[in-house]
Protein backbone atom coordinates (compact mmCIF):
# COMPACT_ATOMS: atom_id res chain seq x y z
CA UNK A 1 0.00 0.00 0.00
CA UNK A 2 2.70 2.17 1.20
CA UNK A 3 4.53 1.95 -2.33
CA UNK A 4 1.42 3.11 -4.61
CA UNK A 5 0.71 6.89 -2.24
CA UNK A 6 1.49 9.57 -3.98
CA UNK A 7 2.97 12.90 -2.15
CA UNK A 8 2.17 16.01 -3.86
CA UNK A 9 3.51 19.99 -3.15
CA UNK A 10 1.73 22.60 -4.82
CA UNK A 11 3.52 26.08 -5.59
CA UNK A 12 2.21 29.66 -4.90
CA UNK A 13 4.59 32.08 -6.84
CA UNK A 14 3.70 35.71 -5.35
CA UNK A 15 4.36 38.73 -7.56
CA UNK A 16 3.48 41.51 -9.44
CA UNK A 17 6.31 40.73 -11.73
CA UNK A 18 5.46 37.66 -13.06
CA UNK A 19 1.56 38.98 -13.57
CA UNK A 20 2.79 41.87 -15.71
CA UNK A 21 4.99 40.28 -17.66
CA UNK A 22 8.18 41.97 -16.70
CA UNK A 23 9.73 38.67 -14.78
CA UNK A 24 10.17 35.44 -16.78
CA UNK A 25 9.52 32.85 -13.42
CA UNK A 26 11.99 30.51 -13.69
CA UNK A 27 10.72 28.79 -9.96
CA UNK A 28 8.05 26.57 -11.61
CA UNK A 29 10.52 24.25 -13.31
CA UNK A 30 13.31 24.54 -10.48
CA UNK A 31 10.94 23.32 -7.58
CA UNK A 32 9.10 20.89 -9.93
CA UNK A 33 12.30 18.92 -11.24
CA UNK A 34 13.82 19.31 -7.36
CA UNK A 35 10.54 17.80 -5.68
CA UNK A 36 10.48 15.07 -8.51
CA UNK A 37 13.77 14.03 -7.21
CA UNK A 38 12.45 13.71 -3.79
CA UNK A 39 9.75 11.58 -4.79
CA UNK A 40 7.47 14.51 -4.49
CA UNK A 41 4.80 15.57 -7.14
CA UNK A 42 3.92 19.42 -8.41
CA UNK A 43 0.40 18.68 -8.30
CA UNK A 44 -0.59 22.67 -8.73
CA UNK A 45 0.86 26.06 -9.36
CA UNK A 46 -0.86 29.64 -8.86
CA UNK A 47 0.70 32.60 -9.26
CA UNK A 48 -0.72 35.75 -7.40
CA UNK A 49 0.08 39.23 -7.09
CA UNK A 50 1.29 41.08 -3.93
CA UNK A 51 -2.00 41.34 -2.05
CA UNK A 52 -3.11 39.69 1.46
CA UNK A 53 -5.93 37.97 1.00
CA UNK A 54 -5.12 36.75 -2.65
CA UNK A 55 -1.91 34.93 -1.06
CA UNK A 56 -4.44 33.56 1.74
CA UNK A 57 -6.71 32.27 -0.22
CA UNK A 58 -4.30 30.16 -2.51
CA UNK A 59 -2.17 29.34 0.62
CA UNK A 60 -5.13 27.95 2.94
CA UNK A 61 -6.29 26.48 -0.23
CA UNK A 62 -3.79 24.43 -1.52
CA UNK A 63 -1.71 23.55 1.85
CA UNK A 64 -5.05 21.36 2.87
CA UNK A 65 -5.11 19.13 0.00
CA UNK A 66 -1.31 18.59 -0.47
CA UNK A 67 1.17 17.27 1.83
CA UNK A 68 3.64 20.30 1.16
CA UNK A 69 3.10 23.62 0.18
CA UNK A 70 6.01 26.17 -1.30
CA UNK A 71 5.43 29.41 -1.83
CA UNK A 72 7.93 32.11 -4.03
CA UNK A 73 8.70 35.68 -3.60
CA UNK A 74 8.08 38.68 -1.30
CA UNK A 75 10.17 37.95 1.63
CA UNK A 76 12.75 40.64 1.36
CA UNK A 77 13.09 43.80 3.17
CA UNK A 78 11.09 46.26 1.28
CA UNK A 79 7.15 47.67 1.84
CA UNK A 80 5.93 45.48 -1.23
CA UNK A 81 7.47 41.97 0.78
CA UNK A 82 4.05 40.86 2.09
CA UNK A 83 4.41 37.35 2.61
CA UNK A 84 5.25 36.53 6.17
CA UNK A 85 2.32 38.68 7.05
CA UNK A 86 -0.28 36.99 4.93
CA UNK A 87 1.16 33.40 5.30
CA UNK A 88 0.61 34.09 9.23
CA UNK A 89 -3.01 35.60 8.50
CA UNK A 90 -3.82 32.74 6.56
CA UNK A 91 -2.67 30.31 9.57
CA UNK A 92 -4.04 32.83 12.30
CA UNK A 93 -0.91 32.76 13.96
CA UNK A 94 0.91 36.24 14.93
CA UNK A 95 4.50 37.30 13.61
CA UNK A 96 7.48 37.32 15.64
CA UNK A 97 11.38 38.09 14.93
CA UNK A 98 13.35 34.37 14.91
CA UNK A 99 16.19 35.16 17.18
CA UNK A 100 18.45 32.59 15.19
CA UNK A 101 17.32 35.10 12.03
CA UNK A 102 17.87 38.11 13.68
CA UNK A 103 21.49 37.38 14.58
CA UNK A 104 22.03 36.03 11.41
CA UNK A 105 20.99 39.10 9.87
CA UNK A 106 23.20 40.83 12.33
CA UNK A 107 26.30 39.05 11.15
CA UNK A 108 25.56 39.41 7.76
CA UNK A 109 24.95 42.95 7.78
CA UNK A 110 28.02 43.77 10.17
CA UNK A 111 30.54 44.05 7.43
CA UNK A 112 27.26 45.92 4.95
CA UNK A 113 26.89 48.76 6.50
CA UNK A 114 25.29 47.29 9.52
CA UNK A 115 21.77 45.92 10.95
CA UNK A 116 18.53 48.93 10.17
CA UNK A 117 14.45 48.58 10.89
CA UNK A 118 14.63 47.68 7.28
CA UNK A 119 16.89 44.61 7.34
CA UNK A 120 15.43 43.22 10.22
CA UNK A 121 12.17 42.66 8.88
CA UNK A 122 13.88 40.24 7.26
CA UNK A 123 13.90 38.13 10.65
CA UNK A 124 10.00 38.00 10.92
CA UNK A 125 8.53 34.64 10.74
CA UNK A 126 4.92 33.57 11.39
CA UNK A 127 4.77 32.29 15.55
CA UNK A 128 6.10 28.81 15.39
CA UNK A 129 8.36 28.77 12.29
CA UNK A 130 11.74 27.23 11.77
CA UNK A 131 14.25 28.49 9.14
CA UNK A 132 15.93 27.39 6.14
CA UNK A 133 19.39 27.89 5.46
CA UNK A 134 20.19 30.70 2.95
CA UNK A 135 24.04 30.29 1.60
CA UNK A 136 23.58 32.77 -0.62
CA UNK A 137 22.76 35.92 1.74
CA UNK A 138 21.48 37.03 5.26
CA UNK A 139 17.66 36.04 5.13
CA UNK A 140 16.93 32.59 5.73
CA UNK A 141 13.54 31.02 3.94
CA UNK A 142 11.38 30.19 6.68
CA UNK A 143 9.37 26.41 7.26
CA UNK A 144 6.29 25.84 9.12
CA UNK A 145 4.75 22.76 9.46
CA UNK A 146 4.25 21.90 5.84
CA UNK A 147 4.69 25.55 4.23
CA UNK A 148 8.27 26.44 2.79
CA UNK A 149 8.64 29.84 2.04
CA UNK A 150 11.45 30.26 -0.23
CA UNK A 151 13.19 33.54 -1.59
CA UNK A 152 12.00 34.76 -5.18
CA UNK A 153 15.51 35.28 -6.67
CA UNK A 154 15.87 31.84 -8.05
CA UNK A 155 19.45 30.85 -7.67
CA UNK A 156 18.65 31.98 -3.92
CA UNK A 157 15.77 30.06 -3.76
CA UNK A 158 18.07 27.02 -5.46
CA UNK A 159 20.39 27.32 -2.54
CA UNK A 160 17.62 27.18 -0.05
CA UNK A 161 16.33 23.87 -1.81
CA UNK A 162 19.54 22.49 -1.41
CA UNK A 163 19.43 22.72 2.62
CA UNK A 164 16.08 20.71 1.88
CA UNK A 165 17.25 17.86 -0.16
CA UNK A 166 16.95 14.86 1.67
CA UNK A 167 14.74 16.14 4.78
CA UNK A 168 11.25 15.61 3.59
CA UNK A 169 9.22 12.69 3.26
CA UNK A 170 8.05 11.26 -0.36
CA UNK A 171 7.46 8.21 -2.16
CA UNK A 172 8.67 7.19 -5.37
CA UNK A 173 9.61 9.07 -7.93
CA UNK A 174 8.09 9.41 -11.27
CA UNK A 175 10.23 8.34 -13.93
CA UNK A 176 10.32 9.03 -17.41
CA UNK A 177 11.74 7.89 -20.85
CA UNK A 178 11.22 10.04 -24.29
CA UNK A 179 11.03 8.75 -27.43
CA UNK A 180 11.51 11.37 -30.45
CA UNK A 181 9.70 10.60 -33.92
CA UNK A 182 10.06 13.23 -37.40
CA UNK A 183 6.20 12.61 -37.68
CA UNK A 184 3.38 15.35 -37.03
CA UNK A 185 1.56 13.45 -34.23
CA UNK A 186 -1.50 13.93 -35.60
CA UNK A 187 -0.41 11.11 -37.58
CA UNK A 188 -0.01 8.47 -35.10
CA UNK A 189 -2.37 9.72 -32.20
CA UNK A 190 -4.87 6.77 -32.33
CA UNK A 191 -1.41 4.34 -31.97
CA UNK A 192 -0.26 6.67 -28.90
CA UNK A 193 -3.75 6.18 -27.69
CA UNK A 194 -3.63 2.59 -27.45
CA UNK A 195 -0.56 2.02 -26.48
CA UNK A 196 -0.91 4.46 -22.95
CA UNK A 197 -4.05 2.00 -22.96
CA UNK A 198 -2.02 -1.27 -22.94
CA UNK A 199 0.59 0.08 -20.60
CA UNK A 200 -1.19 0.56 -16.98
CA UNK A 201 0.59 2.67 -14.75
CA UNK A 202 2.18 4.77 -17.88
CA UNK A 203 1.23 8.21 -18.94
CA UNK A 204 2.06 9.38 -22.52
CA UNK A 205 2.17 12.90 -23.17
CA UNK A 206 2.94 14.50 -26.82
CA UNK A 207 4.69 17.54 -27.57
CA UNK A 208 4.94 18.22 -31.32
CA UNK A 209 7.58 21.04 -32.76
CA UNK A 210 8.12 22.46 -35.80
CA UNK A 211 12.48 22.56 -36.57
CA UNK A 212 14.38 22.92 -39.65
CA UNK A 213 10.90 23.21 -42.03
CA UNK A 214 9.93 19.41 -40.75
CA UNK A 215 7.47 18.65 -38.14
CA UNK A 216 8.32 16.16 -35.64
CA UNK A 217 6.66 15.16 -31.97
CA UNK A 218 8.29 13.97 -28.79
CA UNK A 219 6.72 11.19 -26.72
CA UNK A 220 7.41 11.65 -22.86
CA UNK A 221 6.60 8.34 -20.75
CA UNK A 222 5.96 8.30 -17.06
CA UNK A 223 5.82 6.44 -14.99
CA UNK A 224 7.29 5.47 -11.00
CA UNK A 225 7.68 2.14 -12.33
CA UNK A 226 11.06 0.68 -14.47
CA UNK A 227 9.85 -2.00 -15.36
CA UNK A 228 6.59 -0.59 -16.96
CA UNK A 229 8.44 2.57 -18.27
CA UNK A 230 10.38 0.10 -20.76
CA UNK A 231 8.23 -1.79 -21.87
CA UNK A 232 6.10 0.91 -22.54
CA UNK A 233 8.64 2.51 -24.11
CA UNK A 234 9.80 -0.43 -26.33
CA UNK A 235 6.19 -1.26 -27.26
CA UNK A 236 5.84 2.62 -28.28
CA UNK A 237 9.59 1.94 -30.38
CA UNK A 238 8.51 -1.16 -32.22
CA UNK A 239 4.83 0.27 -32.86
CA UNK A 240 5.99 3.48 -34.57
CA UNK A 241 9.03 1.86 -36.32
CA UNK A 242 5.60 -0.68 -37.82
CA UNK A 243 4.56 2.02 -39.71
CA UNK A 244 7.49 3.23 -41.00
CA UNK A 245 8.53 6.06 -38.65
CA UNK A 246 11.57 5.37 -36.78
CA UNK A 247 11.67 6.10 -33.32
CA UNK A 248 14.13 7.52 -31.66
CA UNK A 249 15.43 6.74 -28.09
CA UNK A 250 16.40 9.35 -25.82
CA UNK A 251 14.06 12.25 -28.25
CA UNK A 252 14.40 14.99 -30.93
CA UNK B 1 -16.11 56.46 -13.33
CA UNK B 2 -15.34 54.43 -16.73
CA UNK B 3 -12.20 55.42 -16.39
CA UNK B 4 -11.03 53.80 -13.21
CA UNK B 5 -12.54 50.41 -14.14
CA UNK B 6 -9.70 48.01 -14.19
CA UNK B 7 -9.98 45.03 -16.76
CA UNK B 8 -8.80 41.89 -15.53
CA UNK B 9 -7.98 38.72 -17.34
CA UNK B 10 -6.89 35.09 -15.69
CA UNK B 11 -4.48 32.27 -16.99
CA UNK B 12 -5.12 28.83 -16.63
CA UNK B 13 -1.99 26.90 -18.31
CA UNK B 14 -3.03 23.34 -18.83
CA UNK B 15 -0.17 20.82 -18.78
CA UNK B 16 1.28 18.08 -16.75
CA UNK B 17 4.77 18.95 -18.96
CA UNK B 18 5.21 22.48 -17.44
CA UNK B 19 4.13 20.37 -13.76
CA UNK B 20 6.99 18.25 -14.48
CA UNK B 21 9.53 20.86 -15.02
CA UNK B 22 10.46 19.46 -18.80
CA UNK B 23 9.11 22.61 -20.12
CA UNK B 24 9.88 26.19 -19.14
CA UNK B 25 6.23 27.94 -19.96
CA UNK B 26 6.46 31.07 -22.03
CA UNK B 27 2.74 31.83 -21.95
CA UNK B 28 2.03 33.61 -19.07
CA UNK B 29 5.12 36.60 -19.58
CA UNK B 30 3.77 36.69 -23.63
CA UNK B 31 -0.07 36.86 -22.55
CA UNK B 32 0.76 39.00 -19.89
CA UNK B 33 2.32 41.79 -21.83
CA UNK B 34 0.06 41.55 -24.27
CA UNK B 35 -3.19 41.99 -22.29
CA UNK B 36 -1.48 44.76 -21.01
CA UNK B 37 -0.94 46.39 -24.36
CA UNK B 38 -4.75 45.63 -24.51
CA UNK B 39 -5.75 47.32 -21.35
CA UNK B 40 -5.86 44.14 -19.41
CA UNK B 41 -4.77 43.22 -16.06
CA UNK B 42 -3.61 39.65 -15.38
CA UNK B 43 -4.81 38.97 -12.52
CA UNK B 44 -4.03 35.45 -11.37
CA UNK B 45 -2.42 32.30 -12.79
CA UNK B 46 -2.96 28.80 -12.33
CA UNK B 47 -1.02 25.98 -13.70
CA UNK B 48 -3.11 22.49 -13.63
CA UNK B 49 -2.54 19.10 -15.09
CA UNK B 50 -4.29 17.27 -17.59
CA UNK B 51 -7.07 15.96 -15.88
CA UNK B 52 -10.24 16.79 -16.40
CA UNK B 53 -11.83 17.91 -12.80
CA UNK B 54 -8.54 20.62 -12.67
CA UNK B 55 -9.24 22.02 -15.23
CA UNK B 56 -13.14 22.10 -14.51
CA UNK B 57 -12.38 23.57 -10.78
CA UNK B 58 -10.01 26.27 -12.05
CA UNK B 59 -12.00 27.42 -15.28
CA UNK B 60 -15.11 28.09 -13.26
CA UNK B 61 -13.55 29.68 -10.55
CA UNK B 62 -11.56 31.93 -12.20
CA UNK B 63 -14.21 32.65 -15.14
CA UNK B 64 -16.70 34.00 -12.70
CA UNK B 65 -13.98 36.91 -11.17
CA UNK B 66 -12.36 37.86 -14.29
CA UNK B 67 -13.49 39.68 -17.03
CA UNK B 68 -11.92 37.44 -19.46
CA UNK B 69 -10.53 33.87 -19.28
CA UNK B 70 -7.47 32.22 -21.18
CA UNK B 71 -6.35 28.88 -21.29
CA UNK B 72 -3.14 27.28 -22.97
CA UNK B 73 -2.45 23.74 -24.01
CA UNK B 74 -4.55 20.34 -24.63
CA UNK B 75 -5.87 21.55 -27.82
CA UNK B 76 -4.19 19.04 -30.19
CA UNK B 77 -4.73 15.75 -31.65
CA UNK B 78 -3.87 13.44 -28.88
CA UNK B 79 -5.14 11.40 -26.45
CA UNK B 80 -3.94 13.91 -23.73
CA UNK B 81 -5.79 17.02 -25.48
CA UNK B 82 -9.06 17.15 -22.96
CA UNK B 83 -9.07 20.95 -22.79
CA UNK B 84 -12.47 21.35 -25.27
CA UNK B 85 -14.11 18.71 -23.44
CA UNK B 86 -12.84 19.80 -20.03
CA UNK B 87 -14.24 23.53 -20.50
CA UNK B 88 -17.51 21.74 -22.45
CA UNK B 89 -17.79 20.18 -19.19
CA UNK B 90 -17.34 23.51 -17.10
CA UNK B 91 -19.83 25.20 -19.33
CA UNK B 92 -22.34 22.36 -19.03
CA UNK B 93 -22.75 22.21 -22.83
CA UNK B 94 -21.76 19.68 -25.35
CA UNK B 95 -19.02 19.25 -28.04
CA UNK B 96 -19.99 19.55 -31.67
CA UNK B 97 -17.53 19.60 -34.90
CA UNK B 98 -17.11 23.24 -35.73
CA UNK B 99 -18.04 23.40 -40.06
CA UNK B 100 -15.66 26.32 -40.38
CA UNK B 101 -12.46 24.67 -38.39
CA UNK B 102 -13.25 21.07 -39.78
CA UNK B 103 -13.23 22.67 -43.68
CA UNK B 104 -9.92 24.75 -42.51
CA UNK B 105 -8.46 21.11 -41.14
CA UNK B 106 -9.51 19.01 -44.41
CA UNK B 107 -7.86 22.23 -46.85
CA UNK B 108 -4.71 22.27 -44.70
CA UNK B 109 -4.01 18.25 -44.64
CA UNK B 110 -4.62 18.03 -48.42
CA UNK B 111 -1.64 18.23 -48.72
CA UNK B 112 -0.16 16.52 -45.54
CA UNK B 113 -1.42 13.01 -45.54
CA UNK B 114 -5.20 13.64 -45.90
CA UNK B 115 -7.65 14.51 -42.98
CA UNK B 116 -7.94 11.65 -40.41
CA UNK B 117 -10.23 11.35 -37.24
CA UNK B 118 -7.26 12.25 -35.09
CA UNK B 119 -6.87 15.47 -37.08
CA UNK B 120 -10.41 16.10 -36.75
CA UNK B 121 -10.09 16.24 -33.13
CA UNK B 122 -9.04 19.86 -34.45
CA UNK B 123 -11.98 20.43 -34.98
CA UNK B 124 -14.40 19.94 -31.94
CA UNK B 125 -15.40 22.99 -29.47
CA UNK B 126 -17.62 23.94 -27.22
CA UNK B 127 -21.09 23.61 -28.05
CA UNK B 128 -21.87 27.68 -29.01
CA UNK B 129 -17.94 28.65 -29.38
CA UNK B 130 -16.20 30.64 -32.45
CA UNK B 131 -13.09 30.44 -33.68
CA UNK B 132 -9.78 32.23 -33.47
CA UNK B 133 -7.36 32.25 -36.48
CA UNK B 134 -4.47 30.21 -36.35
CA UNK B 135 -2.33 31.68 -39.39
CA UNK B 136 0.55 29.21 -38.16
CA UNK B 137 -1.04 25.63 -38.67
CA UNK B 138 -4.72 23.99 -39.39
CA UNK B 139 -6.06 23.80 -35.68
CA UNK B 140 -8.10 27.29 -34.58
CA UNK B 141 -8.30 28.64 -31.19
CA UNK B 142 -11.17 28.97 -29.84
CA UNK B 143 -13.71 31.73 -28.04
CA UNK B 144 -16.95 30.51 -25.85
CA UNK B 145 -18.01 33.81 -24.58
CA UNK B 146 -15.32 35.14 -22.26
CA UNK B 147 -13.36 31.95 -22.77
CA UNK B 148 -9.86 32.03 -24.91
CA UNK B 149 -8.82 28.69 -25.68
CA UNK B 150 -5.18 29.12 -27.11
CA UNK B 151 -2.52 26.67 -28.18
CA UNK B 152 0.19 25.62 -25.63
CA UNK B 153 2.97 25.98 -28.29
CA UNK B 154 4.32 29.23 -27.69
CA UNK B 155 4.52 30.87 -31.58
CA UNK B 156 1.61 29.21 -32.19
CA UNK B 157 -0.26 31.27 -29.52
CA UNK B 158 1.52 34.08 -30.65
CA UNK B 159 -0.63 34.00 -33.66
CA UNK B 160 -3.81 33.22 -32.16
CA UNK B 161 -3.00 36.75 -29.84
CA UNK B 162 -2.28 38.51 -32.73
CA UNK B 163 -5.62 37.72 -34.40
CA UNK B 164 -7.28 39.05 -31.07
CA UNK B 165 -5.23 42.23 -30.62
CA UNK B 166 -7.62 45.11 -30.52
CA UNK B 167 -10.81 42.98 -30.36
CA UNK B 168 -11.43 42.93 -26.69
CA UNK B 169 -12.57 45.58 -24.27
CA UNK B 170 -10.40 46.90 -22.01
CA UNK B 171 -9.47 49.83 -19.69
CA UNK B 172 -6.12 51.78 -19.22
CA UNK B 173 -2.81 50.38 -19.57
CA UNK B 174 -0.53 49.73 -16.66
CA UNK B 175 1.78 52.03 -17.60
CA UNK B 176 5.53 51.59 -15.88
CA UNK B 177 9.01 53.58 -15.42
CA UNK B 178 11.83 51.63 -14.16
CA UNK B 179 14.52 53.38 -11.85
CA UNK B 180 17.89 51.58 -11.37
CA UNK B 181 20.73 51.89 -8.55
CA UNK B 182 23.86 50.31 -7.41
CA UNK B 183 22.31 49.55 -3.61
CA UNK B 184 21.03 47.15 -1.95
CA UNK B 185 17.46 47.58 -1.29
CA UNK B 186 17.25 46.84 2.11
CA UNK B 187 19.03 49.88 2.18
CA UNK B 188 16.67 52.25 1.04
CA UNK B 189 13.52 50.31 2.27
CA UNK B 190 12.25 53.22 4.16
CA UNK B 191 12.41 55.65 1.19
CA UNK B 192 10.58 53.49 -1.09
CA UNK B 193 7.68 52.86 1.24
CA UNK B 194 7.22 56.46 2.06
CA UNK B 195 8.11 57.60 -2.05
CA UNK B 196 5.49 54.98 -2.62
CA UNK B 197 2.67 56.37 0.22
CA UNK B 198 3.25 60.03 -1.51
CA UNK B 199 2.02 59.15 -4.94
CA UNK B 200 -1.65 57.85 -5.12
CA UNK B 201 -2.18 55.38 -7.49
CA UNK B 202 1.34 54.19 -8.35
CA UNK B 203 2.68 50.90 -6.62
CA UNK B 204 6.38 50.61 -6.57
CA UNK B 205 8.17 47.01 -6.77
CA UNK B 206 12.05 46.57 -5.52
CA UNK B 207 13.27 43.49 -7.40
CA UNK B 208 16.86 43.25 -6.02
CA UNK B 209 19.74 41.73 -7.94
CA UNK B 210 23.69 40.49 -7.68
CA UNK B 211 25.93 40.96 -10.89
CA UNK B 212 29.48 41.71 -11.46
CA UNK B 213 30.32 41.24 -7.71
CA UNK B 214 27.94 44.25 -7.33
CA UNK B 215 23.94 44.48 -5.61
CA UNK B 216 21.84 46.46 -7.13
CA UNK B 217 18.12 47.10 -7.30
CA UNK B 218 15.47 47.90 -10.07
CA UNK B 219 12.42 49.67 -9.03
CA UNK B 220 9.67 49.80 -11.04
CA UNK B 221 6.79 52.31 -10.89
CA UNK B 222 3.64 51.16 -11.84
CA UNK B 223 0.69 53.37 -12.48
CA UNK B 224 -2.08 53.97 -15.57
CA UNK B 225 -1.42 57.94 -14.71
CA UNK B 226 1.09 58.74 -17.04
CA UNK B 227 1.13 62.31 -14.91
CA UNK B 228 1.29 60.37 -11.63
CA UNK B 229 4.08 57.92 -13.26
CA UNK B 230 6.61 60.22 -14.27
CA UNK B 231 6.20 62.74 -10.73
CA UNK B 232 6.78 59.20 -8.65
CA UNK B 233 9.69 58.34 -10.91
CA UNK B 234 10.98 62.01 -10.52
CA UNK B 235 10.71 62.19 -6.70
CA UNK B 236 12.23 58.30 -6.17
CA UNK B 237 15.26 59.61 -8.56
CA UNK B 238 15.69 62.61 -6.57
CA UNK B 239 15.32 60.84 -3.08
CA UNK B 240 17.98 58.26 -4.18
CA UNK B 241 20.22 61.17 -5.52
CA UNK B 242 19.62 62.96 -2.00
CA UNK B 243 21.13 59.73 0.18
CA UNK B 244 24.03 59.79 -2.39
CA UNK B 245 22.43 57.20 -4.76
CA UNK B 246 22.86 57.73 -8.55
CA UNK B 247 19.62 56.71 -9.69
CA UNK B 248 19.21 55.14 -12.99
CA UNK B 249 16.43 56.32 -15.58
CA UNK B 250 15.42 53.27 -17.59
CA UNK B 251 17.00 50.78 -14.94
CA UNK B 252 19.91 49.12 -14.90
Amino acid sequence: MTTTRIWTAALVVIGDEILSGRTQDKNVAQIALWLNIQGIRLAEVRVVPDVQEAIVEAVNTLRARNDYLFTTGGIGPTHDDITVDAIAAALGVGVVIHPEASAALHRYYEARGGITEARLRMARVPDGAELIPNRMSGAPGIRHGNIFIMAGVPHITAGMLDALTGTLEGGLPLLSRTIGCWVAESEIAELLGDTEKAHEGCQIGSYPFFRHGQVGSNFVIRSTDQMALDGCAAALGAALDAVGHEAIDGGI
